[in-house]
């Protein structure tokens, strides 16, 4: 690792000395220039022309250039039809290479161009970003998210990321961002944060990449417990006492969140659980359980637009089985957003509890009643695959019948 | 740094704990299910069957797999043709996004799928270099290395690569692959290698991707020097005085070799000479001179097919300064490989020396002369656009003179 | 560096596998077993041993075993003599080194042996710091202490020790020992603290040995700035905009905490901020002062005893400057602390503030009076010298003449 | 660990930046002044002189310096009378700190204050080995020699030190020095290097010291086998396949090697071979057996003088059983100079082999007989005490059986 360490010690170095082009002409013109042949040679200060005029525009200077990439840097319909006929009438490496050539657009190119600059792969996301946050504005531009996505999914593979435990030890820089980024059950202050850090029977673990070395992608935090836990507020209570990781037989999954807004839609969380699961369980072999405490976002909503009403902690466990189990969009999914992610990824419904989080949020979300969905590794793909395939919700026996029982009266 | 070192060193470790299965299905089952949805969360322990029952094969089995890759997994014709005509019909994100999917073939999201396992980088580069090795007994496969190289392309984009010093504190393995795959001026032992790395006179740099961390991709070795050096003897001299790196002004790129067969054709020297010359002017503002001393290895073959000879130094360097200048490919660029590579990177050529490569090698390839490619940072956007645009070959007014007189009377 | 790294990244691993000795013999016992010939083979079990007794006892405890040391660990007044006087007889190795064993108390080689232990060196800081806040309890202890900073001295010599920056990425173990280690300028929160280490015109720089890694020893606050501050308000201030470091004349040394109060008396102070002021020059050439503001803290004492009032900025600076430089203790150096180490280091009194700390503490300690030392590396030296021979206050003309003047009125 | 690594990355950049004092004075006045007032504070520039000076001096030149740390820096015999007086007269910190002030020579603050530097540390180191080889010219020196080794053995205490593992991938810097250091089988090449470090059944760890991170201070080299190895030559066979590490029940220590000669006398071997065997029973928990191959250096020596011959294999393991156990030195101890080494470890004698080193030089010293030493961690403390109070030497029962048989005739 030090070899690796080692060798790597110079991409934030370099940063520093990313040059200036004082280049005044449009940016687009530069975007011309840096898919042309100059762009092969003299990539380093045109990119940073582009990257820092795009850097200083407002959003409407951000939307026109968004257009600009969607509409002309798109693929040419006649060309594309022509290579792809050319193709199919004398398949070789020739016609093939045209074809490929004409069937992407040229955007991407311009982007695999301007990553030639260390510290540009960041920039990149943050561009998609203010994508995402202005792509309301102009429903055209999805065609250029889509390019997007697709190159981001090359360069943030699996193979790429990089798994680090987060720890009070880790730089001040992360433990901030993992405070600003938590987005489920909020960090208020770095004491807080510190008690689900340091102590020995919790951890928390995020998803890097080698070019954005300090900024995390995606963080998950874990409960070491004996038992299955059955309310946040047990998980999260400042005063109680560490458990030895030895005695802990239950890995129980309490957050999970995305730091960067510019790689939505790029999945790491279903790798990050698993590969945590993987690691703890050859760290700590006698672990037996891996499951989350999970919100039911959803729940709230839907018992309002269906009008039932819980009397009773048992009624609200029985309402939110039947809610996970059988309110269904048009497709044929789970309702429920987070059911949707655990359930896809190969989890099962454990269990359910009234009450689990008492703040506001989770009053307002659903009621206070919370899930645990299990990871089961020797189970998920099958889980999956009758999810996938049918739509099926694995789900404990206990909770199955539960949520076949007949609803409370709807107020 | 240490933040990115730090983070970085579960890489290697996690590489001893990939998963294993046994599955007994052929390879392309395997990939089918890889791509399927069951793919999605159960890849680890697919990606390393498939990837180990890869490496067991024999060159039969490798060449039935990569024509299994080139055939099954193309894109398929009639689908590209109704995508782009629904996607031109009413261009939108899903007739886009439906476009995209079509015009990609499926080996390219099998490999970005074989690519989630850590260590798996290194060993799809391996696939290819075993795919141009064979590719010669089946010519239709260059379609497959379009894709191959479309993909390692956008991993190995200049952005995710590190530049690293090679010193005599560096790992004897990587000081092992640098003596190994020397390709122009051989390391005949250690102390050889102990010559080119150690002496404060003396540099190495090589380019490392973070996802192959102990494997060099490219390097390049320097000699820093009061003036231009003539010949590779005064170079590589086992007895000369090294000399204070703060009297050097010129800075000569002796050797730059490939260390990866599977990367050929992603051309990271370019990046490397530049990269080079940036760092090591900002280390040591004296220098002037960024220079190459390079091989004209096609001068023999060509004296011989042209009948010129040779009777004097001063005719061998007219000859070679004609060669370099004059002789040209059908398409108008240089017959020489590796006059086209620095022309093309925006060199120009700066002096030519006979008598320069004593070796057995060297006089075999011409007849012991060689040439100085001078690397001017602010000259080779210019340099390189006139060559790309009108092929034309920058030379300092001597060369140009020399290789305008008349070749001495052929054979 | 990366070697280095590399080499030391077992000291913290290991941490965790010191053995365990379930030995229930008294600690004098253990001890003595320690210095035996049993104690050169079976020294981890033994060490664990007694550190871990050590660590279990109470003060009353603790008390008991610093006797011990004191008393049965002592030189043998009569064997010294004999051994001295028979090396003066027959001076050898052989009486030479009778010598040198007898002349030093077994107690010090009983810590070298506890010190084989990863993490022992930190235990035995730990011990000394017990040792000091017990040693009002029995005046004889002191003895024990020499030897306690006589070994600490040699292990914490200058050259073993680290300097590093301390910043935003700096671990969050660290910044919190930062936090509550500071000891002029209270750090109230993590905000207050990043005011001090992330803008590009902070820094702060901490001594670390080796063995205690993760501890720091010793850190300064440094503001870069233009022109000297004359107020720790303009310092600290909350909203100010950060200086571009490159525009920076001075570099203020604003803050020195020890955190180690087992190393007390084993100064580093001085040595930290002439590494400091170095290496600030070497990144910084333009840099031109470097100076402290330091409280004055025997101020309002001194003022209270000698009942002199300040009726106004300019009389309180007037004291300020004859209480620094006129009030003496019995043998002639400085009333005031701070001014004795900054004098003694070489420093000079360049300037005297009014008003410069509006902070409770500081109003109560010198009525807010903050004055700057000047270390001029050239004239550290002379400084010193004057000092240490003659008592010598090196201060500018104008605070020479301020303090010259006659005092106001007494109250 | 990362923490570690990162605070220590200064120590060697920082090497170059040591200052020059162009101080031409005698280095003994510099050496005065370093210990007088001024050293205290301008410091670096007066040891860099120091070190600087001396290390251009030849022989005679530091003969002569170590004459006058020797002579001119030693105790002042009435003044050490007189301390110890008064302490005995009125024991108190003050008189104490007189006596201790006294008891040391001022050569020994002297070193503390040369070591100021860094870099100095290994200077000091190797200004010590110069004083060993040159102290046959000058017994009187023996004394200087214990000051350094006081110094040397605090500084060097076990619990600095750092166990590394050296492998393939260790810088070529540190193998280097493995080659030139090994002293028991010599490492031929670089490839006899590679067969030493890199297979899975081979390991090889080293201490360092943070002081001097590129400097491996001792090494040992081990073979995991199944079984205790009977001959070196089974050991070091270049084409042997390697074991699988899990498969192996015994850990080999087949060489150990100092690297420092100005370490001598400080001993590292013990620690060494006790932490390595430690860590692979951690790492390998299935290992049952640690023991060495070793030399029997004396064997022939002493056939020779006592005019005993060996007429077969078996004759020869059964003199050598004879000279291990039986043939002492006046004190006690056994002859063999690496049997005393072993024993005093707490080692004992566990097999005896003929024609186990087949080498030149295996034949001039033992006629080709080597030992296993065995390490049971479980029994070294009584083995040591035994040896170390009686003289004993603990060998297997037939060992024990086949030294106390007859010697054959002598010739």
């Amino acid at each position: 690792m030090s070899l690796l360490a080692d060798l790597l010690s110079t991409l934030i170095e370099r940063r520093a000395a990313v040059g200036q082009g004082a280049d005044d002409r449009p940016i687009e013109d530069l975007c011309r220039d840096l898919l042309g042949s100059r762009g092969e040679v003299s990539g380093y200060a045109l990119v940073a022309a582009i990257l820092d005029r795009y850097d200083a525009m407002d959003d409407a200077g951000k939307l026109a250039f968004f257009r600009f990439l969607n509409d002309e840097m798109d693929i040419d319909h006649g060309a594309v039809a022509a290579a792809l006929a050319a193709y199919g009438d004398a398949p070789s490496q020739a016609t093939y290479r045209a074809f490929m050539a004409a069937a992407e657009p040229a955007r991407q190119e311009l982007a695999r161009r301007l990553n030639q600059v260390p510290g540009a792969t960041a920039r990149l996301v943050a561009m998609r970003a203010d994508l995402l946050r202005l792509i309301g504005q102009d429903a055209a531009l999805a065609k250029l998210d889509l390019d997007f996505r697709h190159l981001l999914s090359s360069w943030f593979n699996r193979g790429f990321l990089v798994l680090r435990p987060i720890t009070w030890s880790s730089p001040a820089k992360i433990l901030e961002d993992i405070i600003s980024y938590e987005a489920v059950h909020a960090i208020d202050s770095w004491d807080d944060l510190r008690r689900r850090v340091q102590p020995a029977d919790r951890r928390c673990f995020a998803f890097f990449h080698p070019a954005m070395p300090d900024e995390p992608l995606i963080f998950v935090e874990v409960a070491l417990t004996k038992g299955v836990p059955g309310s946040i507020q047990a998980v999260l209570a400042g005063d109680r006492a560490a458990l030895d990781p030895a005695q802990a037989d239950t890995a129980t999954f309490y957050s999970i969140s995305n730091c960067q807004a510019g790689l939505a839609g790029i999945s790491f969380g279903n790798s990050l659980i698993k590969q945590v699961a993987e690691d703890l369980s050859r760290a700590l072999p006698q672990l037996e359980t891996f499951v989350t405490l999970s919100p039911i976002p959803g729940l709230a909503a839907w018992m309002q637009a269906n009008l039932v009403k819980a009397q009773s902690a048992a009624e609200q466990r029985q309402i939110a089985a039947h809610y996970l189990l059988n309110a269904k969009r048009p497709n044929g999914t789970p309702l429920d957003p987070v059911a949707r992610f655990h359930l896809q990824n190969g989890a099962s419904v454990m269990d359910i509890h009234a009450g689990a989080d008492t703040s506001a949020r989770g009053q307002s979300l659903s009621g206070g009643a919370m899930v645990n969905y299990r990871y089961d590794l020797g189970r998920v793909a099958d889980n999956h695959e009758a999810f996938v395939h049918e739509a099926q919700v694995i789900a404990a026996p206990e909770i199955v019948k539960l949520a076949a029982q007949p609803l409370p009266d709807t107020a």
